[in-house]
């Protein structure tokens, strides 16, 4: 609730409903005040606990979950968006069930925003769905465009599909294939082509399109690299008397550091691809983290991203992978460390 | 040739035999006497260009070129291992073009040593072949766990299988049938079950297993990352004047951080699986990082990994996929992120 609290000096306007046991809530909102004022409180008996699987959350919490009623005010026009910290699994099933995706689009997917040499990009999907076929990243292709345009604010952001190599003849045959269908089909989409897994850090395209395998392995990689480092430079400046001196005078130099790396400010993946929209926090977030979270929602549903991946996705539902073009000769032999 | 100078220092009883054009090798052979005097120079006029395909590279390359040559000299018994810092796919096609895939191997894998937490596990296939089925995932395993045996010295190295949570019923449908295979066909293997991304840095296990695209993609989404973080240190060290004198007393430090994130130090990926050894080093590499590569040739030619693997999967052979065990159901709602 002080991430509530954040966001509410951010966005003086927003309104919560926030669903969960009464009793358990009230020593929070006694605490906030201000977000007391600006908030419903609906109670709910039943959690979807971290450990439930997505079929036992359905189950158990069908309807009367904090989670599944939170999902429910999106669908109602109660709310504009939902918010949760919650169990991924469930929270992705009982936004399907609820919100249903938008007419053309088969899937959801996860996208989240990257932090990168050139500022942030999003990617997607991260781990909503496993594998996709060429139509079905065509899709995240599209709705992260229309992500990124709100997020970042730009007119025509770049996209490239993850890949293990730039060169058409390389990847699987759904990757060859959905760079067919973006590059030939006359969207108006600035797609640039395949990127590779170190061009998501450089901040190469605003938009990396992969599938939620892929996706969500490479977002974990990152993940634990940074943390490598980390421990690696922690460990390095207590090595000695004079690098710990030295890291005294670089206070300032690593704090600066520590906020690049701070994953809380980058919180806040949404599922896409929903008639309605759901921010999915990490579970391990502080309050500044939660913001984020809270800013994320505020700002797709301000530019109603709903709305426009449904007017994108339609635009583009003529779209058929080119015949013929399958070139799965020299697959094996195409290999790519360099 | 700088690379194969430090190689000689710390084996001084390697030979090497070089291809390539005699003129342009005299200078560098002048340079180092020492490497002159435990080298057989053989002259070859035509060398695979990194702009090569592999298809190409086959059809210019084959019988005369140097990378050619190299690795015939394995076959022909001339030398252990071959070691080359050109064209990957190229090298790749050649090799298994010459030596072919050991006998119960369906495709070679790339592997390759990634520093970790706790000191250095093998990744593979870091991206030889897109793809794999089950039965190539576990052939995958049973060789990375041959090559962490060697390299690292280990009786029983442990092995885990890349995925996207750590319950059975995540992932595709090879990794799950892999970890089928892996778990109830009586292997001596200590198979520890699926790692995330996030454990490949944590050093969960000695040997990370997963298919060509996926590896390749986590593989320079690290190196991604970790240029990132690097560059936002560089930049917050050099912000202000106290930061500049912190990072000039705390230099050790750094140093320390550097040689911790030397790619030199973990450079040479080995292509595993087929009747002969062939070392790839990085393109980019200089004299340090290339002498790595040779020590990881000498490493394994030495303890006869070929001839390990060979015993290895003529063991395992009988390995097959359970039947009825396949989850389909709940797939798409198994959403990751947390």
């Amino acid at each position: 609730m002080g991430g509530a609290e954040i966001a509410l000096v951010r966005h003086p306007n927003i309104r919560f409903v926030i669903f969960g046991n009464e009793a358990a809530l009230h020593p929070y909102l006694e605490k906030y005040p201000r977000v007391a004022s600006a908030s419903e409180v609906v109670h709910t008996d039943v959690a979807v606990s971290m450990d439930d699987k997505p079929s036992q959350a359905l189950r158990r919490g069908r309807k009367v979950s904090s989670m599944w009623r939170a999902i429910d005010a999106v669908k109602e026009g109660k709310a504009q968006a939902a918010v949760s910290a919650g169990n991924t699994g469930a929270l992705m099933a009982m936004a399907k069930v609820i919100l249903r995706t938008i007419p053309n689009v088969e899937r959801p997917a996860l996208a989240a925003i990257w932090p990168t040499a050139r500022g942030e990009s999003v990617a997607l999907d991260l781990g909503a769905t496993v594998g996709a076929d060429a139509g079905q990243l065509v899709q995240f292709a599209i709705m992260g465009e229309a992500f990124a345009r709100v997020i970042f604010n730009l007119d025509r952001p770049t996209v490239g599909l993850l890949n293990i190599g730039e060169e058409e003849v390389k990847g699987t045959e759904e990757v060859k294939a959905a760079a067919q269908m973006l590059r030939d089909n006359g969207l108006s989409m600035r797609f640039h082509g395949f990127v590779e897994g170190d061009d998501i850090a450089k901040g190469t395209v605003d938009v990396v399109v992969t599938d939620g395998y892929t996706g969500n392995i490479a977002l974990k990689t990152a993940e634990g690299t940074a943390r490598l480092i980390v421990g690696y430079l922690r460990e390095a400046m207590a090595s000695s008397l004079l690098s710990k001196i030295g890291y005294l005078l670089a206070r300032g130099a690593f704090k600066t550091l520590q906020t690049k790396l701070d994953p809380r400010a980058s919180n806040g993946a949404v599922f896409l691809g929903l008639n309605g929209l759901v921010v999915k926090s990490h579970g391990g977030t502080d309050d500044v983290g939660f913001a984020s979270a809270i800013d994320v929602a505020v700002e797709v549903a301000s530019a109603d991203l709903v709305a426009k991946i449904a007017t994108d996705v339609e635009k583009a539902k003529g779209l058929t992978v080119p015949a013929g073009k399958e070139e799965t000769q020299q697959r094996e032999s195409e290999a790519v460390l360099s």
